[in-house]
């Protein structure tokens, strides 16, 4: 059995120890991380979220301490107590290598069994078996140190939210569904067979609830849950920074957000952001990037070549600009002479996956090779490199097509895929806003325009007189957070007049009784006050995440679930008794005819 | 149509213009709460969170604002600028009473109807209107300050345990169903369709986990959820402020606790609650009390009349001794002359409601009365009286039972409910820690010993040698914090070597197979290396509704849910579409005939 506890108490914990503690009594409590047996000489690692320690047990030592320290094996709960000294041999690598712990007491406080895997930083054991275990991975330094740091970023955070007046308000997490919440969870109510709640997506709507009740600043740390298929890197349960203001127009919510950023990362990371942050609107960054969220940490922007192409010999380009479209280039800087032409078909083949209708390219070196340039002339040629950009040694893509909707995107993935391929560094933290959303978006397809946000989303001042008269050109007041081409946060103001809304409605072709259907409570509110008001959420799994430079939410998510939504540590979602199901009115042979 | 923010910015919050304000130019932001037309003179008190300002628009208003400012009916919002000038009528009762704003710019920003029932503190409407529109309730001060108040205790409760070095982990709100989870609201998993999730109780499991872990100090605060019939005053969704530590005992949870509550009270009720708090054993106060959480801000103490009633002739007593029991009594002081029969019998009744078999009684007054003094002697009612503590002008109420389990309570249900018939007043915080409650509780009928609390509980160190021999004086490292009479937290030191644990398991009559159904994981993680710990959980919700004096649950909660657990602001929980349910692999049909 164990030993007890008892009246012992740490003292120190291990990492903190130095030099200065030497000739101190200390007693330390943690993890056996190596153990060491030279015969006469004895060293244990002792670990603990601080970081480690060596333990030794010499000559001096008790035989019977001496004897029990050769039975502890890695994982072992430990109490050691004894004297700090300076090593023999000192280890610079880790803070606390120049000193050891002689010790003369020891406690086992709790036996390990042989881990499924060592507990190392740089651990080759899958995934999968670590999840399973995941309270061992969690032993390991570096996840330690991200949840750690979480935890800072959290404080942090709520320190900066507070001390500007914002009130942290609990929204509930059983809530209605939204007629169009198809990724909503649901909760069916023993009280009311039949009837479900929904787990919230975002806490939207208590926010701006928040807002006509009066309380003037929201913000909350919310837990957010959206039930679809865990494409790439989702986690079903996710965590959000959630802000609401009321009586204010976009830029006090960039102040609000800039100075956050800036006060964040100078208190966590020492890294000064300037602010304020870039702005551009979603037109600049479609047009130079394909992206309303661009990792600017490159170049590599998109040229307009349409002018000229203009009348060239290539049916490609010039039935684009016929009909309405554009031929738009991006240049791979000196990248003839890494890139030969299997590489360039890659990336051709990719932008088609991407949906691309196909690449022009030329491959600009001592040999000039390309797709295009037997259908046009040298001067063409020449007046496409001018307008590109494009020196010898380059590579140049092409792509044309009539939607520029369509052209700009794919351009814009070629250039993420090609800077991957090239290996181009990407370093830092590069912020910026993008401003100015289209309000309207025109659907080719039905011919009819849909609202590009939520349908709240506030337009520009100066876009109210032409909200009927020419749509397109109508833009929104709505803003993304961008952060080395992730979105880390979208917000908007929101229209909080019924008069404006219902003209809104109008122009999107939504019924009041759809509308009502959808956003009745909200409506209803705003029918007795509603001030102005807008905010923003920002993913704080996200954001940790890029300030580690951590390759996936499960290294900044303490207890995550894999792909499919599961967790391999309790094996939930798991099957429950009849009884329960019963007790909530559901069928279970229904369920279980249906598997 | 509503008027534009523009670029106008408030300068100040209404609540907060005093004299030294005056001759500035200001701008306000609110709501109006009320407006006054007096012919040439208008005043309109405009209300924020802060509070509210009386505007003043008089004859040397411009004509065409003053006539705007009559068209503002209550809870229109407004943006008032003007300058600030001394009031001619000061008014002393309100901190803004002192000053006014004589208005020259006037905007309404969002018209309102009349609102379904007036925002005044004193409101008479019923709730139920008042939840509809929870978005107008809690505009009213009272409700807006309780918010704002349970902010400032979340904030120093993070800001505490920050300082004291443990780390926010959020842990998951999709979990694994407990096998007895009967209260478990559980989510229908579309993935694995068949399983559920179920939403957590607590993060018992995760923090136990996270000290596996390593991360030696957790804290939290997490929603928790629990579907049970919304007896008295509940919520469906709760929010407690969770914690747990390694390498510790009972006295270090005491002191991180006690702590915390000094700074909380201090720091946002400027009052100083004495620490450490006092402790009684669980004995001590279910003699002295028959309650475990005991409220002491009256005495009415119960008394053990065993001795003195030896011998008598009354044979209730004496049967009640025989078997094994006891008799014992509560006086009611100076209540002779503020009780007569009909309030005796009503409280009688109100103990057989409990469970009693019955009350005997004596008031002692100039004419003494009693239900059973004519089976004593005179002698034997003086023994009584002077073990009972009982004077002239008292009223005594004794109760016997062979079953001092069930009598000491009965006789704290009776304690309490006489004090609130008698009007007693209880007044300011009254915390207590209840410790050393048995382990093991012997249930008369299947002649078992049960686990009083979660079988993971540890023992006190002094009863690990009778823990086979003699269950009954095992007690648990187990400590409830109470406050005036309410269990505000509950914790214990929990066993984490798997040895004892099985020795536990056994005793209890658990099988392995059992006890790996129930605590798998956590038996699984506990063999690699589980360190000592221990923690609590405080309820927040509760803890506010003390600190405010609140009478219920809702008027600290942002939006609370009914008794049936229904929102009553948003309909929910509410029908969901067909499709969504077929998502899920459950069947529709079988829902609505079940209705």
């Amino acid at each position: 059995m164990a030993e007890l506890l008892g009246t012992d108490r740490r003292t120190h914990y291990c990492g903190d120890l130095r030099r200065e503690h030497a000739g101190q009594k200390v007693c330390v409590m943690g993890w056996v991380k190596k153990r060491r047996d030279l015969g006469n000489l004895m060293f244990i690692d002792l670990r603990d979220r601080s970081g480690f320690v060596q333990l030794a047990f010499d000559d001096t030592t008790d035989p019977a301490l001496f004897e029990k320290a050769s039975g502890c094996r890695n994982e072992f709960v430990l109490c050691a107590k004894g004297e700090v000294r300076v090593r023999s041999s000192i280890n610079t690598e880790i803070p606390t290598g120049e000193v050891e712990i002689l010790v003369d007491e020891l406690k086992v406080l709790g036996e390990s069994e042989t881990p499924p895997f060592e507990i190392i930083d740089d651990c080759k054991t899958g995934e999968d078996v670590r999840l399973k275990y995941r309270y061992l991975d969690l032993r390991r330094s570096k996840l330690q140190q991200n949840i750690l740091f979480r935890h800072r970023v959290a404080k942090v955070t709520r320190d900066y939210f507070d001390e500007n007046g914002f009130v942290e308000i609990e929204t509930p997490y059983l809530i209605r569904s939204t007629p169009e919440g198809a990724r909503d969870y649901l909760v069916p109510s023993r009280v009311h067979q039949g009837s479900f709640y929904a787990l919230p997506q975002s806490p939207q709507l208590y926010k701006q609830l928040s807002m006509v009740a009066g309380f003037d600043r929201y913000f909350q740390i919310a837990r957010c849950f959206r039930d679809e298929d865990l494409r790439a890197d989702r986690q079903p349960e996710f965590t959000q920074i959630d802000l609401e203001m009321s009586f204010v127009d976009m830029e006090d919510i960039f102040k609000i957000a800039e100075g956050y950023i800036h006060r964040l990362f100078k208190e966590t990371l020492n890294v000064d952001i300037p602010i304020p942050l870039p702005r551009y609107t979603y037109k600049e960054v479609m047009e130079r990037f394909g992206s309303d969220k661009p990792d600017m940490r490159f170049g590599m922007e998109i040229h307009d070549l349409s002018d000229a192409v203009k009348g060239c010999g290539f049916s490609v380009f010039t039935s684009a600009l016929e009909e309405g479209g554009s031929v738009r280039s991006i240049v791979l800087k000196g990248a003839a002479d890494k890139f030969g032409r299997k590489d360039i078909d890659k990336l051709v083949d990719y932008a088609k996956g991407c949906g691309a209708k196909g690449v022009a390219w030329v491959r600009r070196a001592e040999q000039t090779s390309s797709s295009f340039a037997k259908f046009m002339t040298e001067d063409e040629m020449n007046r496409i490199y001018a307008a590109a950009e494009c020196d010898e040694g380059d590579i140049l893509l092409v792509m044309a097509d009539a939607d520029e909707n369509k052209l700009l995107p794919q351009l814009g993935q070629l250039r993420l895929e090609a800077a991957n391929r090239l290996g181009i560094k990407r370093e830092g933290y590069s912020f910026l806003w993008v401003v100015e959303f289209p309000f309207f978006e025109y659907d080719r397809e039905s011919g009819e325009w849909l609202a590009m946000h939520h349908p709240f989303t506030a337009i520009m001042d100066d876009c109210l007189p032409y909200l009927e008269s020419d749509k397109g050109r109508v833009r929104a007041k709505c803003y993304d957070m961008v952060l080395n081409g992730i979105e880390l946060s979208s917000g908007s103001i929101r229209i909080t007049d019924p008069v404006l809304q219902a003209k809104i409605f109008e122009l999107l072709g939504l019924s009041d009784e759809e509308a009502h259907a959808k956003f009745g409570y909200l409506l209803d509110a705003f029918r007795y006050g509603a001030p102005p008001h807008g905010g923003m959420a920002l993913g704080l799994d996200r954001l940790v995440m890029q300030m580690l430079g951590a390759e996936t939410l499960r290294d900044v998510v303490a207890f995550p679930k894999v792909q499919n939504a599961s967790e391999l540590m309790t094996g939930c979602p798991a099957e429950v008794p009849e009884q329960a199901l019963r007790d909530l009115g559901l069928h279970p042979d229904q369920i279980a005819e249906r598997k």
